[in-house]
């Protein structure tokens, strides 16, 4: 008899975004002649660049001729994008990471899910609260936790980010082995200094546990001296893993491509407390159960590195940078405290009278016809806040921003 | 401490391509001179055809404008592209499959891998031998299996397949929850008929168990009355899910597509013997692990479904049979025993005199400069076989037969 995965059971109804879908699309059957502004999921609206979008077609090119015809690539992927990658995203901060240690994968979202098979499911994993759900939701179906109780998992270690400690969490009470962390953060729109990711990487250190550290919003840091990838940080060569994506990055949500680093050395643990390379696990589970990004998605993926390519897609950042600005104002004008949005496209926003995020998710959508994402959808402690995110176009962002000032 | 999975460790090494990769690559560095033909991996060599070729351009360009700007596509792939699959792979067959039980993903050998997640731990699982690799190995990270012994894990149910039984495993003692089966046979190139498939869907119905069916090589069926769908078989979409691929039916190796097919009301089964549809909890895996196929690539493999589309991939389907047809002949001719290469893109051949097939291997690329697979990577019942794929091009195809003709 065919058994299933009983710990799909444990899961709540509905990922936040089909949820927040299913009531968006309630709202505009019922109301056809209302122009519905979206922002709620992190969706990027602006096309690919002219430099990606030539490299995009050349690659289609070459799998249309014998000569240049290519068939199943490297699992990790092609080492022209793994040493782009390498030289621009590390070696080039001062940061000792070579093409080696690049996975290329279909997204980051696949990533950090599949990290945890290469890990046992004895370990204590440790994520924020709030945070983007899909950290506690491969946790719960790889079978670490116990059932689902207040919002939160039996066996998880909930760290809460508040308004109270900066959205940076304390080191917990109880000590986690893999620790997921990600700054820019999402759904907060906080970022980590360079002093604070350093106490995570001396508490993995001191207790031999991995971060797992997700850097997906990196290329919207502003500010000067915020750290770009955890590498900056001393010491996290050795426990750290870091997935960055080039969904936000260069407009790739829909073209898929991101990449997973893995430093030589980095080690992991078996029972009998010996020391295990974590890279050849990756490797092997990505060889086994991976077959490599399309060709030509990572051609266009590697124009986003030349000179062109670096030039065109900080320019996209730009204008959402900008949206982001828009809102921050617009919406601290309007009365609101308002977190993030200056190095990440995301406003973290605190509801007012202590109203409830699905109170605030159902009243701007029917009264200012605009979508954003519940706190409490990212975990209990988000609960009475709000994110907006900065990536719908400069008209819808002006015109739904005057929409919520004029909220009753 | 941060614990590694330690069913990891139970992996033999070298995942079987890779290890042929390292021997090849050793003789060519010693062997600059010498020209080798490589008939090992399946790997297609023909370029992507023109209509499919048109499309994936102009995916690619709708990406360059705002207007037609595609973000997260649905995780499960777009409408367009499951529904033409529906009514061309299934309906038009007279089988009763929606756009709904089609979920598009980047590959067959990441499904047939992923799969195994929303089934528990404690189910049995069959595997033909010799068979794929990727089957046996998942099921070894999955923490499914015991240590392995004689080419053998422990905790797998194997099932013989050699030329006594005509490489259709008989119906085993031990009963299986969850039965892979891949016809047309990857590695033995040989069909199952309806009446042999029909004996499976019988038994799988009568256990409660599923057939893992990878009918990746459905396009290369020649001859008349031999099934392309599992779900020909009465009974099949109770207890089977299919496993499809745009790889070697359109040259996607490298471009990335393929489909897996989980029919309304197929059921699994909880610990207290309730039963769960099966559909739902692939949903919720592929929402929260996988984002979605590039959208220019859903729109070139939808392209393959177009009048234009179907006629320019039998031709290139009908190339790699016809080199079949040259290498079964000239193998037979070369005193040989063959099976497949009439309705599949493999040979699989009998070494002489009990030769193994390392032996076979090493003999092949050192004498013939032609790198095949040997039968015993694919499972200790391969032993004495050897894979040929007709995936060359022409030349290289008849010139690779000569050399072997003239073996010592």
């Amino acid at each position: 008899m065919a058994k299933i995965n009983e710990n799909y059971l444990k899961l709540q109804a509905g990922y936040l975004f089909p949820e927040i879908g299913r009531r968006v699309n309630e709202f505009v059957a019922a109301n056809p002649d209302k122009k519905v502004i979206k922002m709620g999921i992190g969706d990027v609206t602006q096309p690919l660049v002219p430099t990606v979008v030539k490299a995009f077609h050349e690659g289609v090119d070459e799998m249309a001729k014998a000569e240049t015809f290519k068939g199943y690539g490297p699992e990790q992927g092609y080492a022209f994008l793994r040493e782009v990658i390498a030289k621009n995203a590390y070696q080039n901060r001062g940061v000792n990471i070579s093409a080696d240690d690049i996975f290329i994968s279909d997204g980051s979202k696949c990533d950090t899910g599949n990290i945890q098979e290469i890990f046992g499911n004895d370990n204590k994993i440790a994520i924020c609260d709030p945070v983007y759900p899909v950290y506690a939701d491969t946790t719960v179906m790889s079978g670490k936790t116990g059932s689902y109780d207040s919002g939160h998992y039996d066996g998880i270690i909930y760290m809460p980010c508040t308004s109270d400690n900066g959205f940076i969490p304390d080191l917990p009470s109880e000590t986690p082995d893999l620790i997921f962390l990600c700054y820019p953060n999402n759904p907060t729109g906080t970022v980590a200094s360079k002093e604070e990711l350093k106490k995570w990487v001396d508490y993995a250190r001191k207790n031999k546990s991995i971060i797992l550290y997700d850097a997906a919003y990196e290329a919207f840091i502003t500010e000067e001296g915020i750290p770009h990838s955890i590498y900056e940080i001393e010491g996290a060569l050795d426990v750290a893993i870091e997935f960055r994506s080039f969904s936000k990055t260069a407009g790739f949500t829909g073209t898929r491509c991101a990449f997973t680093v893995i430093p030589e050395g980095l080690k992991a643990y078996d029972s009998e407390g010996n020391a295990h390379d974590v890279k050849p696990l990756w490797n092997r589970r990505q060889s086994t159960k991976f077959n490599g990004v399309s060709y030509p998605v990572q051609k266009a993926a590697a124009a986003v590195y030349s000179e062109e390519g670096q030039k065109e897609v900080a320019e996209e950042i730009a204008y959402y940078l900008e949206n982001a600005k828009i809102m921050k104002e617009s919406l601290i004008e309007a009365g609101y405290e308002v977190f993030g949005g200056v190095n990440a496209p995301y406003i973290w926003v605190k509801t007012k009278n202590g109203m409830s995020s699905w109170d605030f998710f159902d009243k701007v959508l029917n009264e200012a016809n605009v979508v954003g994402t519940p706190g409490s959808g990212f975990g209990p402690a988000g609960e009475g806040y709000f994110r907006f995110s900065a990536f719908a176009d400069r008209a819808n962002t002006i015109e739904a921003m005057e929409r919520i000032k004029n909220l009753k």
